[in-house]
């Protein structure tokens, strides 16, 4: 293991995923987008988690779907390393292949394309450079549209499905409408908008979008999941980590 | 006063409203509409109700703002017409002009275009005709898409408003992705959306939806506002209507 790295454990159905301490960790998004997508399709053959970063969102599929082969793309090398690395410490070396590679220029066959079932997303949220850019470079492209923004996303992820085929992604509600918009320019129709707030009495800060490719117009609405009641996490969120436990 | 009409009192500012009993009378939505709308403009000086049925939200901005002048657009001659008697029961008369018209085929002068400030409208929800319409046609052309849909109430908004105008709607959110998409084609940018659920542990069953004519891409999701607590309506909407008292 490489010096600064840790292996924490996910409190998640006894997963482990390596993390670089001082570089991009998994949060609350990853766990939120991995059990919205679990509820959304029923025993998905090929899952595509498009800028799988250290792994996290992979990792609990892979737990979740036990005859499903899933494929990560990152573009950082060091973390396409550890969620490879994770993989193998968890038991899904055999089913897990993390390719190294840009969403704007998929590592795919063309044999591949419009072939899987699933793909789940946490593109970076903020438009865009700019002065709040984080200096450490992996944090940087993370979370800000410098290599590849939601279009780039969309598109990769329209390429990838087959028909009816789902699209899960984590983004914030500020991007709703390039989000519901840019989707349907590419055949990618959202069907389910779950609202994240840290806590009742505030808007929501994530949405979780369920898409279905080629459906029809309509949407479902949900009420808000609130993540934290007082300083603990809510019951709705404590529920998502219990049913995974044991 | 026609048969079968009856003067209510909106219990709201004191304001009244000729409904016919067995017509389309308003209902929570109008009311939401219009303390959405009231608070998201400034001093609007001139308004527009788009399908301004009997009134019910162009009466309540008219007592919102004492400066304002505002035309409704109500296709159903009936209608119409108690519209206009409640604004001269209520002391309108002078500011308040409503036509008979269609959104498709605008009853203004060129002149009149793009000069408002501030359009309103509550559209037909339930997409095209079909097995669920009202056998009473006042009923059904006030609920269904019959005559102009959703992108007939954009094209005349879009039309209307001047550059930077706010346009407010009320509709179902299982039509988002046509609300935002459908608006953005047209230059409206959907900025804040408000849903309104009946109460606690349901899905929202509304959105209020605050556009920008010629806005940027960004956009508020706001926690949802409950209209019932028990059998009551919740403090909310109690809130609502005190304000507007005395």
């Amino acid at each position: 293991m490489a010096k600064k790295e840790r292996i924490d454990d996910m409190g998640f159905g006894g997963l482990s995923l390596i993390q670089d301490e001082g570089g991009f960790r998994y949060g609350i998004d990853a766990v939120l987008l991995a059990t919205f997508a679990a509820d959304a399709v029923r025993e998905p053959k090929r899952i595509c988690d498009l800028g799988t970063g250290n792994g996290a969102v992979a990792m609990i599929l892979l737990a979740k779907f036990r005859q499903a082969a899933l494929t990560g793309v990152e573009l950082q090398p060091q973390a396409a390393d550890m969620a490879r690395r994770s993989a193998v410490l968890n038991g899904f070396a055999d089913r897990c292949e993390i390719l190294t590679g840009d969403v704007r220029d998929l590592p795919f066959e063309e044999s591949q394309r419009e072939g899987f079932d699933l793909v789940v997303t946490n593109p970076p949220y903020v438009r865009g450079g700019g002065p709040m850019v984080s200096s450490r470079k992996e944090v940087a492209l993370a979370r800000h549209e410098i290599e590849g923004g939601l279009e780039n996303f969309l598109d990769a992820a329209a390429a990838l499905l087959r028909d009816h085929g789902t699209l899960c992604m984590v983004h914030r509600p500020s991007r709703l409408v390039d989000i519901l918009s840019e989707g349907r320019r590419r055949h990618l129709e959202a069907k389910e908008i779950l609202p994240v707030a840290p806590r009742k009495g505030k808007d929501p800060n994530l949405v979780l979008v369920r898409f279905l490719k080629n459906g029809g117009s309509e949407l479902d609405l949900r009420e808000p999941l609130y993540v934290y009641e007082g300083s603990d996490y809510s019951p709705s969120i404590m529920a998502l980590y219990e049913r995974e436990k044991g």
